[in-house]
């Protein structure tokens, strides 16, 4: 056995360390759909954050390549081993430490899923609200990835509900950040710097989420339209409307029929409607109260009305949750009729008229096509790319990114860039900025053992 | 005339370079209350990214300190120049170049005030929610210190509301970072790093800034409590009602007294509940509709009646904007009292009345005092700190700040650390997170020229 593997299983316990065969595939992989499966050298399981200083020390000393795993859920590949890397999984590390009712915080370890940590903050009335499509995924991972979801138009992505940190430096040092706090002005945020780094600067060993009440009353809206430009418009008015709708989703009509189709839903939307639809606007509202509720409801239908929608239904209890399960599932119904690859740029969400239509024109004039719905409340689009030759492929998706960015918006919102995206990134953002973030992954790994695959360039580190 | 100051006046052009004595002393000081006022050596005036970054690439070539100034409001002394140094004023860099009503959002230039955004926005009827004490900030202000505010409990603080930049490196490169995006998860966030960092990683020279409605009807509860401490506990309560106040201040008997008096205030409670008093809650809420707020009104009188208010006072239009203006003006209030030192200490809300309790009991040993009133709903707490030996105040501070920090808190939550406040997080923060900064700091700014005495001591740099 070598000194590192020696090493790694002094630190973590026999029993907690896999090697070579040992290693089962879901190791081997997350979710991205493009980048086949790699066996790591090592998967090691540590329980504290002093074993996971350990590890990062004797990945330091060895250089061995190192890659965080929370539940193998993203999209980008950030979770992907390298052959001769050693992934460090939270699996054992999922405990929720405190649910605080006084300061609305949790305080967890990084394996727990956001399923867990819904159950644990039911009883006291609050909820983590940051919900992405697969609520499988830790609330490590969301600190990665800075995660975002369907609420984000009412309550804000990771970024805005993650309030401090334990976090463990590639040189082994265990630092605290942030805290049972809102805000903070002492130095710089390293909080914020570590949410969304993908695994390249720190891992956290701890996390201090913002928890919301739970408000009692919640009603789904689905709004048809008979144009696809309509509901894009459509948006801006809504946010502007005050309702403060906690969901805003837009949702084409190749994916309604994708998700109807694969989910046996029953929208009560009849068939003549459908059909000439291009496309729907889902509408969330909540209230503290059942009548302010149903005012709001009301008020929403006739401006989805004025605004130039079919019709609007107001979904019951049992079609609203399977119409938002189904588009946080749509991810794995894409997946299913074939699309080739997944993107969810962000554009400022008044460009998103312009930004689809010329997305359409490139798909179709690469010979491919693009689908999807999309935080429509936030500009984030996702969409499934069809496009079978990778090569074809690979220049679509650049002249996509090309175009998000001169429209002000940027590669991912809410996936990350991980291995997948990070190429396009590196071609397509200012030379200045690349040059800056690595100056700063460095200041924290001098190493570069922290993902050297994701964000940057490998033969950078 | 020397070599720099010719460059200088080549790049701002003469009429907009000051040297030795035509400064004015305004350019001498920020609002710092202890340190002298320090003449810089240059003031300029760029009206352009591109002058400020010639600027800076002459500074950094000739190893000139170069201190950013917007209004010169702040509280910690992040403006104060060297004596040697280059101050680069905003003061012409002053547009709003874009209220974009599909985005929500505003472009501006960092000399804009918060008084000249408001009204700039105000026909839209959107606003800029990060409202601190002083209007006649600047927005290049409120990036450096991450300003807060009243209005941050519902809105956030600055680090929510600034969603881009465009920024000068040291070095003299402009970046671009954010958008009119709500999110993004590509790459680590520069915007954040630079929100908070008081002048120290680079200059922002455009700022893209979020807006949201103006909601019409509002009001201000005012309830005096008999006991402190109760009304730190009815805190978490009001916040965990879902009313979702957008202002929840206490205000401490000592420094009501002074606001009334000293800015006429007539608040139509009676003396002898005036007298019976220790502190007062001031609940800010507002609605879309008038029924709504009224509702609200109702049920805030209802809830603070449980939580122990003596009563509950619902101010009108004069009143009420005439007490949250003298609330805003606490800071002068304060000073013309005699204050020797203000503090803005963070801490978890639910450990306000150990703390508060602790700090009377500590400046009472040092045979001091502290009152003031604070941003209750997020922990953040506005102490004025009488004490008039210099050394037996540096140790009140000291031991004020080391028990915030044990409780989970910070030392400032919104006017950031200065030049003031710097020296005391140096001594108790953690070394490692201190020189995971430098290395930061040092990744933006190799040759250690922007406010080379914030943050890090001097000679680090």
């Amino acid at each position: 056995m070598s000194d590192i593997a020696t090493r790694l299983k002094e630190i973590v316990g026999g029993h907690t360390l896999l090697a070579g065969d040992a290693i089962p595939d879901d190791y081997w992989h997350d979710e991205e759909l493009n980048h086949p499966p790699q066996r790591p050298a090592y998967v090691a399981k540590p329980a504290t954050a002093e074993e996971v200083a350990q590890l990062l020390k004797a990945a330091t000393e060895h250089q061995v390549a190192v890659t965080a795993r929370g539940s193998g859920t993203g999209l980008s590949g950030a979770a992907l081993p390298r052959e001769d890397g050693l992934v460090i999984s939270f699996e054992r590390m999922n405990k929720v430490l405190e649910v605080d009712t006084t300061n609305q915080v949790a305080v967890v370890q990084p394996g727990v899923t956001l399923t867990e940590l819904d159950e644990a903050t039911a009883e006291a009335g609050l909820r983590y609200m940051v919900q992405p499509g697969e609520l499988s995924s830790s609330v490590g991972g969301n600190v990665g990835t800075n995660a975002g979801g369907m609420r984000a138009v009412k309550y804000g992505i990771a970024r805005h509900n993650v309030l401090g940190l334990q976090a463990v430096l590639p040189t082994g040092e265990i630092i605290r950040t942030g805290g049972k706090i809102a805000k903070v002005s002492t130095g710089y945020d390293l909080t914020q710097l570590i949410v969304g780094s993908e695994g390249t600067l720190a891992l956290a060993t701890e996390v201090i989420v913002k928890l919301h009440p739970r408000l009692e009353h919640s009603a789904t809206v689905l709004a048809p339209f008979a144009d696809f430009d309509q509901v894009m418009e459509a948006v801006p008015q809504v946010i502007a409307s005050g309702l403060g709708p906690y969901i805003l989703e837009y949702i084409d009509n190749l994916t309604m029929a994708a998700l109807v189709h694969t989910q046996n839903l029953e929208l009560g939307v009849p068939d003549q409607i459908r059909d000439s639809c291009q496309a729907y606007l889902v509408v969330g509202l909540e209230n503290r109260t059942a009548d302010r509720l149903d005012q709001d409801i009301e008020r929403a239908g006739e401006l989805l009305a004025e605004l130039g929608a079919v019709d609007a239904y107001v979904l019951e209890g049992g079609s609203a949750r399977k119409l938002i399960e189904a588009r946080e599932n749509a991810f794995w119904t894409l997946k299913a009729i074939g699309a080739d690859d997944l993107i969810d740029t962000v554009v400022p969400r008044g460009a998103m008229p312009k930004f689809l239509e010329a997305v359409r024109g490139l798909a179709t004039a690469a010979g491919g096509g693009a689908a999807g719905c999309g935080h429509a409340g936030d500009g984030n689009v996702h969409l499934a790319i069809f496009c079978k030759d990778p090569d074809t492929r690979k220049r679509l998706l650049t002249d996509i990114f090309a175009l998000a960015m001169e429209l002000g918006g940027a590669i991912s919102g809410e996936h990350g860039l991980g291995r997948a995206k990070a190429p396009y990134w590196r071609e397509l953002e200012d030379p200045v900025k690349v040059d800056l973030l690595h100056r700063i992954k460095l200041s924290f790994d001098p190493a570069g053992i922290l993902n050297p695959d994701v964000i940057f360039a490998a033969e950078r580190q």
